[in-house]
């Protein structure tokens, strides 16, 4: 069995190669290639915690996965990392276990790149400022994945707390993004210059005003992973002229702000224009330049199975991991 | 994380641990410590195959485990392992994922440990003679579990095939069991002589005849996990006095011969006496010599979990395996 570290992963392998093996991913599910059973969740209610199962299983590509998530968020008192994964593979040709693999940055990585497939579908061809708002978890490879489809050329940044702003551009930097960063002060300057926005944060409120969205603009949130969160704001929902979220069965079930707007009868679900995989067909869903289109996504386990699967590819390839005998 | 070869299980952990291991899991079961969520099957149809995911937590001891098993029965054709495990165990005061190990000796000992708990609280306290039905997959360890908890002199043995039969006395020497072995041409000659029978078949058809046995005699069944098998015949199953399984959802859903004799109607699963682990609080639920004890037993993942997490505490003080960082 192979065994790849976070490390190795992020020397290896590219969001490039994310988006790509992503896209494969979607492809195989619409071809009914693919199993996803429902996760199974352990919870551990005095921690707040909980462990999360996610089995997959992609017919075409003879390789099964499962992802096992912890989320501990107290483990922020004791300096350790509140979620921690790893993601088992089984070749289904003959049932053996040939990789385990560090699953954080996979996570972060497929999301990512789940940003860079809406935005390639559906943000304006000629989108030139990405706005970020929150800069914590998942921000850094949620950039990386909407520079991967369109040609940005300044990007406008805000955080609650300017200094982690501050800090993720420099970390932009130092990676190799060449275009213009700047961290804003206020939210609503965000709002009001980006062509595309990213939302990544883990707030119980929405984050930013929709009444101030441009016309055309394409929003990206990948926050709001439970019912209790809300991101983006009733007005935004409203606004848009297509929805599209990444799992229609998750998203019923996670999507904090989605889930609100229908219990409230101010929105309903059967609006949602599509799930991700849908849109693959065609190079753009986008009819008119003024659109407002909203990518929603809560993650599900065959999109960690795609990437893991490039993951495992590379590291076959370029001799990278390390053999061990389970 | 630390990882284990099932040679280094096998050099490490014993068939008296897993007995002491799985009775601390039992018990906590009983106190209600133990999560132990549906499994996750993926089928493969065209080749016979199956994947099971079985996680389940131990609230007591703060470890969480997901045993993946693949069943891919063609692989004896490639020369490969029709079965093969690895258990994943998470500690769960922080989330952090601490320990890989093979689960394939790992199944084969917490199944002769099974057979041994069950043994101890329902055979004969002078049960001298151990028959065996099936010298396969499981029966090595289903002996050793025995051997742990009864004064055994004698085994009598039969298989299909008597030069694997052979064999498997030879391994049983080799391994240092020093009691009388024989291996004989007909069943009839296990039943007729034994105390205590151990079948560990995989037949779709009864393996012994039921109107042989002795009064007195306990039975251990590990085959017949699947509704199409049969391993015992209706005759033993109407003749038991108790009959005890390891986990009642496994056995309605699994059990073989005890849902071919529901079916029909000739018996029913309100007969179970109990689950094993119903049986822990009293050294012994016998109560006459002439009783005929039957322990069925399919499997469950809290019984892999509670072993699992012996050899991971074994590991730790023996300072065995190898420590990657994945």
């Amino acid at each position: 069995m192979i065994i790849l570290s976070e490390h190795e992963i992020m020397k290896h392998y590219r969001m490039s190669e994310a988006v790509q093996d992503l896209e494969a991913g979607l492809m195989s599910m619409n071809e009914g290639k693919i199993d996803n059973p429902h996760r199974t969740v352990i919870e551990y209610p005095e921690q707040h915690a909980s462990i999360l199962y996610m089995p997959s299983s992609n017919q075409e590509e003879r390789i099964a996965g499962i992802k096992t998530v912890s989320i501990f968020p107290e483990n922020t008192q004791v300096g350790k990392p509140t979620t921690q994964g790893v993601l088992l593979l089984t070749d289904t040709r003959n049932g053996e276990h040939v990789c385990l693999m560090n699953a954080s940055y996979l996570t972060r990585l497929r999301t990512g790149a789940l940003s860079g497939v809406a935005t390639k579908r559906l943000a304006r061809k000629d989108a030139r400022v990405l706005g970020v708002i929150g800069t914590g978890g998942m921000a850094f490879e949620q950039v990386l994945g909407v520079l991967e489809v369109r040609e940005i050329e300044k990007l406008i940044m805000f955080n609650r707390t300017r200094e982690k702003a501050d800090k993720f551009k420099e970390k932009l930097q130092r990676f190799g993004v060449k275009q213009d960063i700047v961290v804003v002060d206020h939210v609503d300057e965000v709002v009001l210059a980006s062509d595309i926005i990213n939302c990544a944060t883990r707030s119980h409120t929405p984050v930013f005003d929709g009444k101030l969205l441009k016309k055309g603009t394409h929003i990206n949130g990948v926050g709001s992973y439970l019912p209790s969160m809300r991101e983006v704001d009733e007005e935004t929902i409203l606004k848009s002229d297509k929805i599209v979220v990444d799992d229609m069965h998750g998203a019923k079930e996670e999507a904090g702000e989605l889930i609100d707007a229908a219990q409230k009868g101010a929105w309903s679900f059967d609006k949602i224009y599509g799930e991700l995989r849908q849109l693959l067909g065609k190079s753009t869903h986008r009819e008119t330049d003024d659109e407002i289109t909203f990518f929603k996504s809560v993650g599900a386990a065959y999109f960690d199975m795609a990437v893991a699967q490039g993951v495992y590819r590379a590291a076959k390839e370029k001799q990278f991991g390390i053999t061990v005998t389970v």
